[in-house]
């Protein structure tokens, strides 16, 4: 298999209520890659600037990520600053600086081209169809997106939306971009529009896939300490598409085992502040919870007659 | 099985971002034991005022109610008048008028004394106190409370709470009432009041059982419209306790089938106002929408290993 992540490398800067950090590594594409390396490979294309850390670069070639798509430009690297409020949910965005990645132009060398899974981050969806143009018939395609480009970039978004296997969204840009609060009704609008898989992640109440066998809901897990969200969403991505693709496994019944493997890595990344759960992180460790994640939704149903 | 349900039964006006309704039945106490006819016979103590319609007596008659212990009081019947938000989920209460609740003191007459199964929906702590002492030795005693018992009588319902079984309870109290936002945590703390299972209803996110066992997690079903969420969770309480009732199987595995078919029953009740699914709902429909549910959550893992 070969996976190919297009996506954001970060220098994140977060405060929670108990701790904070200060520019530790960030973005879509770190999470991403570095969760996909639990299972095989994974080639990673993002732009960083003259200041970022060699250390971060040594950590992300260590985990086994293919680095030879990691450009830098003359600048500095994206930097996001967030505050969490007290319910480790919802959060608040203190600063943006997008750097480097304001000019970021996703090449893909000649070796990636063949790439047979690609997981197109939340870049512009104009990136986003660069990425596509320069691949050559992958098996799998999925997409992120945001509120930013479902307002200002709808008719590019939905030109990506049309070549695009699965869509990952959450539940308040499902909303926006379907025009529809309902989950249900979002989800079979949103696969009007290309993704025959539709993936809403609903943050800690876990995630649904919608898609021709119906839909599947996988809860977040129950972890009794949330040090950091930040990446959760990312590496859910990371777990799902990577098991995907490590697997070849694309039936209904497959794609149900992703959702759950990814399910396990996103509660695990929380577990920690930035990247730092997975410097530890064992696939022993997330295939254990993908079992108690059985457990968590078992039941024998008893039939009911009235007395 | 003899289940008793003392709660409220009110008037409720409702308004949502796409219908009203003024003055329809409603209250904790009529939800639950509309749904516990479904299984069997259910015992009801609640207080009306006399302007309280007829029809809606008549209507949970049918629905075969033991109407022995409503109590009718000079005055008018509680009124309860609330707007949901757009995502059919947050709610503001426009007004509240508790009249002759106000004056509510359960009195159990001698044939329910030896109800085996016993629900305290959520009224002032004292009184679900005082139902406790007229009852003898029930096999099982569920609760549910509110923010405004949890600040102003926490003490008399920490006695409550020793007492009982099952405490029913959303995220919101359970944070306020444990002091704990993490749902494991806060779920630890209140087993240790008292209750050895806490469940913890999540809205459209689902609901929880803590217990021995550890934790299950049964999603709210993902309905495509949702009318009014109004009695949901009373609607889920009462499919609860009287499926618990029904099959007087109190293990792990019996408490799971029993949130699954309170879910199921929950699910049913948002799609209509006021208790009016539950005029047509039959047994087969929810028995159906249960087996949906493990549709909803199955997989069969594949264990991976690193390429």
């Amino acid at each position: 298999m070969s996976l190919l992540v297009v996506g954001s490398v970060a220098l994140d800067s977060v405060e929670t209520p108990e701790a904070s950090r200060d520019e530790v590594l960030g973005g879509s594409a770190s999470f991403f890659s570095a969760v996909a390396t639990l299972v095989g490979p994974v080639r990673l294309v993002a732009v960083v600037g003259d200041d970022f850390p060699e250390e971060h670069v040594e950590f992300l070639g260590q985990c086994g990520v293919d680095l030879a798509g990691l450009q830098r430009a003359p600048g500095r690297t994206f930097r996001w600053k967030g505050r969490y409020l007290p319910d480790m949910v919802g959060r608040e965005t203190l600063d943006t600086q997008l750097n480097v990645f304001e000019q970021f132009d996703p090449q893909l060398c000649q070796a990636y081209r063949d790439s047979q899974y690609v997981f197109l981050a939340n870049i512009h969806p104009a990136l986003q169809l660069n990425v596509l143009r320069q691949v050559e018939r992958p098996k799998l395609v999925a997409c992120d997106t945001m509120n930013l480009w479902i307002n200002q970039e709808r008719e590019t978004l939905e030109q990506v939306l049309r070549q695009v296997d699965i869509l990952l969204i959450n539940d308040e840009e499902a909303a926006l971009l379907s025009g529809r609060r309902n989950l249900v009704q979002a989800a079979a609008r949103m696969r009007e529009m290309g993704p025959s898989q539709v993936v809403i992640k609903r943050g800690d109440a876990g995630a649904m896939l919608f898609d021709d066998n119906g839909v599947f809901w996988v809860p977040a897990f129950p972890v009794e300490t949330t040090v950091d969200p930040t990446g959760a969403g990312d590496s859910f991505a990371g777990g799902l598409i990577s098991y995907l693709a490590h697997t070849g496994d694309l039936t209904p019944s497959g794609h149900r085992c992703a959702m759950v493997y990814g399910s396990s890595v996103g509660s695990f990344c929380v577990e920690d502040f930035s990247l730092d759960r997975f410097r530890t992180l064992t696939l022993d460790e997330v295939m254990s919870r993908c079992r108690a994640f059985h457990d968590l939704v078992h039941f024998e149903m008893v039939e009911l007659t009235r007395q």
